[in-house]
């Protein structure tokens, strides 16, 4: 495990000492949505989008300085998306990594607006020169990740994922949802490491096959987090999707069930890395993490 | 009154034909997201927006049909600001142009999200080679669009709103506060036209004052149709300043002398129009239009 917490830290530094720079210092009349944007942002996180670009960005050579930019994209485009879900009127949230959210912290008209301050920045951050000295290249960052993170994706799964909480889903339906809602973004954030390295689509393909298949696996281990674990643990309220009536692969599945689906899924993922050798190491041994986590 | 009537009717109808065409059809589990990012669009607007982009872009000798997806971007990023704007954590509206707001005709979890959608749009659309087939200058227009409508810009601007109805602001703030909120859109639809014909940064910031003027003028005679006119005349809530005790220009100049401010500004915007002859005809109509419009 010594490799993946190496690489985890490593990516997390990288991205925060970006992040630092990036978002705007408070200032101003309007400092307090720069506070706002910035409470948001620095919350301890994993940071995992951001080792999914550092690492995949690194299988073909490329330095995580020159890689951070799009990992600080991605993950200010991720936090986005909590501070919204979060809200009263969506899933209603007061705590999020044992602190409160955004909208509790602040007022719910600063967090719709910090959102959207953190939505917009994320396509500032990567239409920069700093993020890759080619335009081509970045404008085929800002094209996925528009593509990954809107109404056909990330929030195409949200969507679906009101839809879900009013009629029962089966398990096609299911993966389509999470699929959009969490894979597009896993997604996004592998096949970056591709797009920055100027390598061929085959790779783009193979590293999204390998960020579908993590997703998944991510997404059954988060619910069976729900079903399991408690909110000491995970820092956030627990039994939720339970409560709501809501079906995931663990209530379609069962417990037992449902690991073993993930332990499948991650063993296709982790083959699906074999051409990389060495450099895939720390993405090789995300698998076993995911699988075992307690949080 | 003719040139200006036929110009906003061009690049209205040359902007929704295209903005049909990038927003998706409705389809699939999430199909609402859909439906409600239309129902937003599509709300028979001025598209005063567009309109500035492709005239601008045409002083330039581009044309309409290259310049409305660069106006279809900017329309959709207005409407998701007034999608959030009239949530009922911020300014809690109920009717827009006559109809019910986004999360009055569905609901607020909906509207968050197609807001969101539309913002994620906006950058997906600039980013498509159609739009022009240059990787530069893509990249140059998504690089201003989010600064002038993120946390230093439209969404700053917000911010400080909010900070406006807890204190008094002198004209200098009131200023500051309507560059940011309604002026950097303006400042950025006027300055896209150069971008896309490739012009200097000397037309860029010749157009960029000519907007920060005109985004003045539009502001100051909102405030005034606030004041003076009626909801059924305007579509829209009225007297909401004055009920809310937030300093307008108007509030501190008064009606008269607000219309006064107005004219000077609008002379000067006119002014600054002077090196493009016959081609600004259609955006030296606006002006006076705007000096007497009554919605």
């Amino acid at each position: 495990m010594n490799t993946l917490g190496g690489a985890l830290d490593k990516a997390a530094k990288a991205t925060e000492n970006t992040l630092e720079r990036v978002l705007p210092q408070p200032h101003g009349l309007h400092s307090r949505i720069h506070e706002a944007m910035r409470y948001a942002t620095f919350a301890g996180g994993k940071r995992l989008r951001p080792f999914l670009v550092i690492e995949c960005a690194g299988l073909f050579g490329v330095e995580a300085a020159r890689a951070s930019r799009t990992a600080a994209a991605i993950e200010v485009l991720h936090t986005y998306s909590l501070v919204h879900d979060d809200l009263p009127a969506m899933d209603n949230d007061d705590l999020r990594r044992g602190r409160p959210t955004t909208h509790k912290a602040f007022d719910e008209a600063t967090a719709i607006l910090t959102g959207d301050g953190l939505l917009t920045i994320a396509f500032e951050i990567l239409s920069h020169p700093e993020t890759h000295p080619s335009a081509e290249v970045r404008v085929k960052l800002i094209a996925r990740l528009a593509e990954a993170a809107g109404c056909n994706g990330m929030i195409g799964g949200q969507m679906i994922d009101m839809v879900a909480a009013t009629r029962s889903f089966d398990a096609e339906e299911i993966k389509l949802l999470q699929r959009l809602k969490t894979g597009q973004l896993f997604e996004f954030s592998c096949e970056a490491g591709a797009i920055l390295a100027e390598a061929g689509p085959e790779h783009q393909d193979r590293l999204r096959a390998f960020a579908r298949d993590m997703g998944l696996v991510f997404q059954i281990t988060d619910d069976l987090l729900d079903v399991t674990s408690t909110a000491e643990k995970t820092g956030k309220a627990v039994g939720k999707d339970q409560e709501h009536g809501k079906a995931t692969l663990v209530s379609i599945y069962g417990i037992e069930g449902a690991r073993a689906e993930a332990k499948k899924i991650s063993d296709r993922a982790v083959a699906s890395l074999e051409p990389y050798g060495e450099r895939a190491a720390a993405l090789r041994d995300l698998l076993p993490f995911l699988l075992t986590r307690e949080s």
